[in-house]
Parts: C-alpha cells; structure tokens; sequence
C-alpha cells in the first residue's frame, strides 16, 4: 500500500512521517532524490539520496523515475523500480511536494492520497522563518506560493489539519487501518 | 454522520456497537422499532421500541419510516425523523440487517456503510446458537440465510472481520476518524 503525505512547504510533511515511523517500525518510506544541497543534519539516504544534476538528468531520460520536478532550481525525483518494490511488500509512505503528488495520482491511482494543511497561515509561516536556511525574498515566495498551493487540497483523498503532531500521525494511522478495511 | 453497522444475523452487530459506545459516549444510537417479541434483558426504547403490528404499518402508510423490512415475519424499521435529527447533530450509529441497510443507501447515500463479517461459518453458527431463543429449524434458516448475505458484502464501502470484539470497534472508529478527513 503506498501512502502519499502532500501539502504545501513548511507543512511539517517530513516530521509526520518521522514520528508515523516511531510509532509503526513496520512502515517503510520511500527516499527521494534530489539534486539541492543537504541541510543541516540531513544524511544521505535517509532524508534524500543527494545525486548530480547530471545523473538526475539521465535518469529522467531513462525514463526511470516514478515522478520527477523542479522546484525552485532543484530536481526532485524518484525511482519508479524501488517505489514499485517497496510499496509491494510493505505500506510504503511518500512525503512529497504538492506537484509530485499530483504527478503521483496518475502513475499510483490506487495510492492514499493525504492532504497536509498548516492550522493556520501564521503556523505556516513561523514553520518556514524558523528553518533559518531561506533568505526572507525567498521565505515570502515559499509563502505565497503555499497559501496558493492549499487550494488543490481538493484534488486528494483526505485533508489533515497539522495543529499537534502525535495527533495528526493518528489520524493518518486511521486512515490507513480505514483504507485495508475500504471495499473498491 | 450516519454510521451504519450492517452484516448477517449473529454477527455481532449488537455488541460491536455497545463497545463502540462504551469507548465514545459522544456516539449516539439510533434505536429501531420492531413488532417482535423483546428478548430477555432488551428494554423498550434501548434495544427497541417495540411497537405492534397495527402502529407500526400506520406508520408505512404515513410514509415516516427511513427504511422497513419484514425478517422472519416481524416488521424491523426507524423513524426517518428521528434518525435525521440525530443525524445532522450527532455521529450516529445504526446497527441494521442487510435488507434495511441496502434501503439505508438509496435514503441516506452519505453515510458510512461497514459490514460486519464473521471469522467464519463456525464462529457464527456458535453465535446463533448461542442465543438459545431459537429453535433448530430457525438457526439452520438462519445460518444458510447468512452465508448467503455475506455475498453481499462488496456492495458496502468497508468491511470488517468480527474475531475480537474490541479490535472491530478500533477498526470501526478508525474508519470514523478517516471519514472525518475525506475529501468528498
């Protein structure tokens, strides 16, 4: 089963899934590539396989890629075969960009598609200023561009409001129990 | 939100709903009425309202039932009023046999329909018998009718396998909290 966590940059995607995975070792997630700059603590194969823009690129013509995209100059992307794999044999999460997703949707129909939106614009922005790796121009953009981004929330399966963390990792493990249980 | 627990006779419905009740007492019940006879220990107007013969096809002409049928001949049915008035302010249960649920989808085509399974033949033969208030010939009917209905099961949105009573609630409660978050 592959679980898709979407929503707009500074949601709290990646912290989601941290403590889904805390609390349900038999979930797999599917590492995704990209061709930025790690940040601080973040390690190779475990947040991101960090690639060149020249692998990346040939991978793309390959064909080899089970979605791709560019955000802000930088590829993201990632393996077709490996997400193929895992999401065989375990509940694979994603933790993906909204455009990803949507990419997502066609190749992986079957997928759980969840919607992660910030309580309010306010969360969002604190969220964003207090990764302190963005310059303020490029914080404004990443703002702006999420409160635009919250509207294609509509086009995924479930939306989760992200106030308090454990609880929202909560709704999500519902969600999945709910969807082994859904008749298609 | 209109939940409905619907599954062959025997399954468990009954009890699968006092536990969920138990757990949540923000959950509300929507009690039937029904022309048969109370069995030990069920009250008027907990288990059912038990009405006659002659009240309850009054209130068939007056069209104000949700949904009606006639099982074994006895009349089982609920009053549309009440169930939207509970409906429309509560999360709201109902524990229904399949007729009457396939009824419920055509009236209230938004509610959450999860059908109830046995662990198997053996499990609910057991829970037939056990009821000790039929005679042979009526539990034999009866298993061979269930068998039978639980064909049906793919006509629902969920399914849920009875073996542990308080893990079916979990189950249950889950696909509440899921259906919380779907994007309709």
């Amino acid at each position: 089963m592959l679980i898709i966590i979407t929503g707009p940059s500074g949601v709290g995607k990646t912290t989601i899934i941290k403590t889904l995975m805390k609390a349900d070792p038999s979930l797999k997630y599917s590492v995704s590539m990209t061709t930025r700059k790690p940040r601080h603590n973040e390690k190779h194969g475990m947040d991101y396989y960090f690639v060149s823009v020249e692998d990346f690129k040939r991978m793309i013509e390959k064909n080899e890629l089970a979605e791709w995209s560019e955000v802000y100059g930088e590829y993201y992307g990632r393996s077709k075969k490996e997400l193929d794999e895992l999401s065989k044999n375990y509940d694979t999460l994603v933790g993906i960009d909204i455009q990803g997703a949507m990419k997502l949707q066609k190749t992986y129909p079957h997928g759980i598609f969840i919607f992660i939106l910030p309580k309010s614009e306010e969360a969002l922005e604190t969220q964003l200023r207090g990764r302190r790796t963005d310059e303020e121009s490029s914080i404004e953009t990443r703002l702006n561009a999420a409160i635009d981004e919250i509207k294609k929330a509509d086009n995924f399966d479930h939306k989760v409001v992200n106030d308090v963390v454990e609880e929202t990792a909560e709704k999500i493990k519902s969600i999945i129990i709910a969807e082994k249980c859904r008749i298609r």
